[in-house]
């Protein structure tokens, strides 16, 4: 409606109604505008309403939503089945340009301007969450490892003869498959073990870097956030080699926003020394379905290289996702929900440890793992054993919990690893992990405990038959640990 | 609901009423259960409350959906905007595992069915359309210069020597960088120009296989569908070059699927000679969001490798949005839809030879491609004055043509091109080209020709002062050409 | 979006994008400013997209979607559910105030406009479908019955002293009811047998009218669309007594919209004679689901009278389900069904002749119904036999045939109706009837015929054992009937 | 899916996912089926997610859906639009059958199952709610004043000589014409004023019964919730006249399921005197959209009788928006919200007299109001000043204030109403009211009470001259008293 649709009001209305009606619109305009102008994370969550009519609004800047097109292009964002139109608010161009995955399209100045927009808040996010020197970021509609081969992909081109990556070991599959997937050979390190910890043997990363041809070299790679009883890797450390050396710095920063810990490296590793981009995932930090990074860095002609290595369009979808959870949640109740977070990991703290105590283990002692918790798991004859723990856990309807044993060996893209999962070769015991993470509730945490209580209880009678000491404190020993009724509340506030 | 729910309604219903629904719930599952037994594209659309009863169904096996599932993992798609929960269908997991793309999710068994599925629709969806010896094929969440990048990076894997990629040349920026993104160097065939149109210079393809060591050469890539006045490249001949001499060949089929002929030079190509992966746009074919492909080939185990080279998980939303949209109009609208765009191709050229004509110019004669069809422009002394005539009917709500002058250069990636946009270096005259392509009603035709001829009589008085003749056949000499009822009533059927 | 939203777009986008989306902008908001002045039914109809986005607009202005609004009264349309709140477009305050239905309410002007839009369309409408001379409308959230009841209510207040009401006798109970439920006693007048059809005993009705006090008769209520064997009411000469005799009338038109008959006599009823409402169903005429009726009449008061009697508020959701379907059909698509629908009709009876004659019976000769259409059935000695004949159609999916038979006796309120459903008390024969209505498509018609076919085939051995005459023209008979293309294509036009 | 379709699954997947898939399923039957079994309002909410699953579940009961069926009848549920039958989860057949409102439908299982589970949800809310001993009610499609009208014309039924209604006078217009357009003449006692308050005269209502044939009398109608100075009617005594004068006893109940105080007169007066039927608004009691009321009553074959008069179907809308809030909420949520409005009345109430003292006025004392609260005003020379103050209130975005004179005259159907809108004639002062009502936040006392007296303050000096207090306790004396953050915490619960 337009100006004229108020005057046309008239007809139905007082005019006193007319006005108020016109204040109120303004009161909602003025909320897109503040965005439209400052590109900031806005602090109040907005209303899902709002957020689908500025969704729509923009759609109808596209031109398949123009009333009068007509299309003879062989791409015209038709769209077939109007479920499907729906679930994309009528955006069809996707995002970018053959050139440029952040440059503007004709067709789809809607998209283009949201597309912008979630990249201002992105990056606001990332300064608003610990790093306020962030210079660029762009979201990029691929998961983490596609991603950093996106980046390797990138380094490449600026640095067309080098070979290697040199990667700081960490068992997930898709971390290694980024480096070989994106042609590149990796130089492994793998990390030393400090007690019960997994640290970054930095030693090792600065002798090969000096040993090099710092041109054979496309960067180090680096990771944050990670499942215990590997740390957070000293990214300073490497950072300020890399500086040194010349060599790039790629850092894989999986889920580690909602972890002021892993934020605050990655800030203080590029005032030291060199981080050239650093990737977070958009579903692990933000609670969208899987699709999306943040690519960021400090330097914003880097980050453009890497938006214009991609070749040609992408789905939008990932930027929508996102886009509604920011203006949803607001930075408000971001904050809160990492608040939460943390102090949940306490309580699976506390509560791992009397389990672990009652069936003569412990909780290992990772104390740069701001996220994730081990506990150790008795010596077992055989490793199906661990399996089992495993399985009867997921049978139970508890998902995410690892169970790593000391003995596996893998074999990927030509490279063997020994115990595959446990990020070192020799580490010298099993052990069970959970981890805290945002939108976990105080109720996902307390049903954990009793479950894994109970599935341990079967499972070490049948391996390492005992006699479990009684609980003291009541039928299970956890619920005491849950009393908050802040905690209870604040279940309901994700879906 | 299940058995007990039925007993249960006897409660509320008379027991012929509770039988009565039972049988045509049992007529849904059929439906259902025809559609996993067989995995084949059906004929007859299913209504949009079928499709979201099954999607739903499917969400209910991911474990976030699970009523009592709590996760303590890092990754548990938890969801906060109940918005993008529904947008998504309460899909979260999105696609793959760290290993292989089309690999099962234990999280989410739901997705994962939900994807194998529509790789089985998609291969059917080949076969039906005119490449029926497809043997395997998976729907990439990337568009087309990515997935082309995708399938470079596999090859490099298996050619690790590998420095060249054979390109017939063809003006789409996506695709000139899918090669240098994916590390390798391109070697430039440029077209021949035969009459007005651009054919694929074979000779000079195959001279090049000849002279090199074909294990410096990833592949040759050759594309179907493209914007006149080049061809559908020779993909047949070319085939049989790179199985005599032992090279790969990739087709970038983008907007094929939509044309029997594209379509059947593929199939040819497979049976003559060697195509390993060819790959289509799904938005392009299937009127869905710009964001997926099609990747597809004759070897099962080549296809599998390339999706086993993707690091990593990826948005499932295209393929849901595929998915919903190959449900929702079934093999017989698409075919129908597919009939009327080669109409509405025979429709939209008698149209613009008349508007030619009028002004002193021609249709240029390219029946090597059965989409794009171009018009000469007369010569203009600035270049500008052709940019101006797209403009001019972008700004009357035409998107898609492309007026192409034979002037511009430019450098991508250190590669010099002349006259940029035309395919070829020496294109002897300026043009503008229109396509029809699927979902293409009757109606764009119709309007397209008006405002053509408007935009075109004002343009070229400014550019080349004429007298038009006048016209013989009414008011604007298109609508005559319109008249079938079907196609007018066509319409609606794409929202 | 405003002006300054435009402004701040210059960030994101070139000035001609951002100019190109303001006149796209213009366009949608000309095609809200006409419906907005001009309340007409729109010949084209409208995307969804667009009606969801007034929608939207509309909903803006109601108090409860004010960005800062606070509320201390007792209804401030908060809505608890998002599901709720969405399906219902964040409408919370329904229709009217005290003292009217049709009367702006302070909180909620968007609620308002919506219903008086939605009024002025449905007065288009009757207008457009046959009743050019109707004066004042009001779409009532109630269905037929209750429709009725409240005019009947609103009679009372005009003539305190009414007890009667002269009923030209319908068998659907809920007529019946509407006069009880009002409090009045109803004069039931039977139809006259005339060859197969009943028609209005007009010469009773006058008689009684003659012979009564005319303060005691609140008003003579007739129906135009009903089942066959009974014909529309004569509503013409009905009128004339009305007028003479100066007693109300009130013509009960459920599904006549759709017939140009019913719709022609009512317009000639009211030039000719009295005719003070007539009531039409939404669902029936419109297919949205029950729950409205339009109440129509030649004299505004009158009409306001019947609004202002509504004690309250009332839910908006009947409203906006026939806004939202009369904008999306449009007028023409309307009246392309209501062809349809005649058509249809068409082939029904002779569909029905072809059975009929197969089975020693005929279809009745009703002139006088122009939607449902009967065919006789033979005698049976037990009257269950032919309600199995219901049964068995339902049973295999066949849902709105009746089947009666001439002998039931039924007492509603304390009035006895003999060969009740028969709208007679002695009906020659037992019939079976089908309808012809506004949605329906020839597969409809095609695959009732088939299954008919196959019951009368199993039923009428079992009843009356005969030899059954083979079929000459094929395999069903039914299907050479409808071979028109149109006819097929247009099943897909409704959901 | 039903076991085939599990079968078929191990085709895609493992057999453990595929039971585990089976079991989660269960999880979500067993909860479907406990709603079934037992209808009984859950006390957790359900997800949104599960109740449109159900909904789902339900219309594929209803014969418009089934796969194959096809309708010759006049009404066969077709829905034209796409966007109405999502909205409506393609249920279109709306509630009950000529007959009565709860019949169950034979082409509409599903809808009638719904009703049904709507019915006994409501029944069991308003037995935890307080009033255990109820027997019989179902959700009308109707608001208050209608419902009541219903009422009434089944009293007519049962009692075809009653003419009157005793009233104890409340000033809402639809309460005093749901009496006249029932037919019935209004016998107004007005309420006594017992120091501020405003109560019933149970004196009166007495007098008139014991004087009046009690055959004249449909009813005595009194109201629980109201706005203050009204205190709720002393239902108690009124139902023990009821009973010893055995007269009809009809009490509205409007918004009084939300406090435990309406609630529990009307357990106390089934269980002392007569209370034939209560009536409580869907809408105020559980913020769903206007046009539902639940009427409700301790004798089950009366509370028949009422759906039994409702002459044919209506609109399932409003019983669809309850359905899905109930399942929601669950009981415990709205508890919690129950007892937070009380809360809330609390601080409304002593930041009311914060104001009021200010300004020299004072809080009404009404013990004998739950919900609402008034403040004197000083008395103005002309009443428009008055008027001025709520419009200013409302220009500033605060909805639901009353400013009552105690000068107005109204006349409605010829009764004559000395100071309407102060439900009594000579009302000593003029008043401001507000309500405290459930899904009210603090945010909204808060704001409401800063503008309150941001208006008080510019209003005062226009009318009153006078010297202001100054402040004691800050800035505006009112965010002190909001201070719990479970209060501001809670604010997000309702959208």
């Amino acid at each position: 409606m337009d100006e004229t649709s108020f005057k046309l009001l008239a007809k139905y209305l007082p005019s006193t109604y007319v006005q108020q009606a016109k204040d109120a619109r303004n009161t909602t305009n003025f909320l897109f505008n503040q965005l439209l102008e400052k590109g900031k994370w806005p602090e109040e969550g907005w209303s899902e309403r709002n957020i689908e009519i500025l969704l729509d609004e923009l759609a109808s800047l596209d031109s398949n939503n123009f009333l009068k097109n007509h299309g003879v292009g062989e791409r015209e964002a038709r769209i077939a089945s109007s479920l499907v139109a729906k679930r994309n608010f009528h955006l069809g161009h996707g995002l970018g340009r053959s050139g440029d995955l952040t440059e503007v399209q004709p067709k789809a100045a809607g998209s283009s301007v949201l597309y912008q927009l979630t990249n201002d808040l992105a990056r606001d996010v990332l300064r608003t969450m610990g790093v306020p020197d962030v210079k660029a970021c762009f979201v990029a509609p691929l998961a983490t490892g596609m991603s950093l081969t996106l980046i390797f992909l990138c380094l490449r081109q600026q640095q067309p003869k080098a070979r290697y990556i040199i990667w700081s070991r960490i068992d997930q599959k898709s971390c290694f498959k980024s480096i070989t997937t994106a042609g590149f050979e990796p130089i492994i390190v793998e990390p030393i073990l400090n007690g019960d910890e997994l640290v970054t043997d930095t030693g090792k990363i600065e002798a090969i870097m000096k040993q090099m041809n710092p041109e054979l070299i496309a960067c180090v790679m680096t990771t944050t956030s990670c499942f215990a009883p590997r740390a957070c890797d000293d990214v300073e450390t490497v950072a300020v080699f890399c500086k040194i050396y010349r060599v790039a710095h790629v850092i894989n920063n999986a889920y580690g926003v909602q972890s002021t810990k892993c934020m605050h490296v990655i800030q203080q590793a590029s005032k030291k020394g060199r981080v050239d981009a650093f990737v977070q995932s958009t579903d692990k930090n933000f609670m969208v379905p899987v699709g999306g990074t943040i690519i960021a860095g400090f330097d914003k002609s880097f980050v453009n290289k890497i938006s214009q290595c991609y070749p040609g369009r992408a789905s939008s979808s990932p930027i929508v996702d996102l886009f509604i959870t920011l203006l949803s949640l607001g930075s408000k109740e971001y904050k809160t929900l990492a608040r939460e977070r943390k102090h949940l990991f306490q309580l699976l703290k506390e509560g791992l440890a009397i389990i672990a105590s009652r069936f003569g283990q412990r909780v290992l002692d990772t104390p740069g793992n701001s996220i994730s918790i081990g506990i150790s798991l008795p010596p077992v004859k055989d490793p199906k054993l661990l399996t089992q723990l495993g399985s009867q856990l997921f049978l139970r309807c508890v998902s995410g919990t690892r169970v790593v044993s000391n003995l596996e060996i893998k074999v990927i893209n030509g490279h063997e690893f020994r115990s595959w999962g446990a990020h070192h070769s020799n580490y010298p015991t099993g052990y069970l992990t959970a981890a805290a993470t945002i939108g976990m509730t105080a109720v996902d945490v307390e049903q954990f405990l009793k479950r894994l209580t109970k599935v341990m209880e079967s499972w070490s009678t049948k391996t390492i038959p005992m006699v479990l000491p009684s609980l003291t404190n009541g039928h299970d020993g956890f619920t005491h640990l849950l009393t908050s009724d802040h905690l209870v509340d604040q279940e309901s506030s994700v879906i």
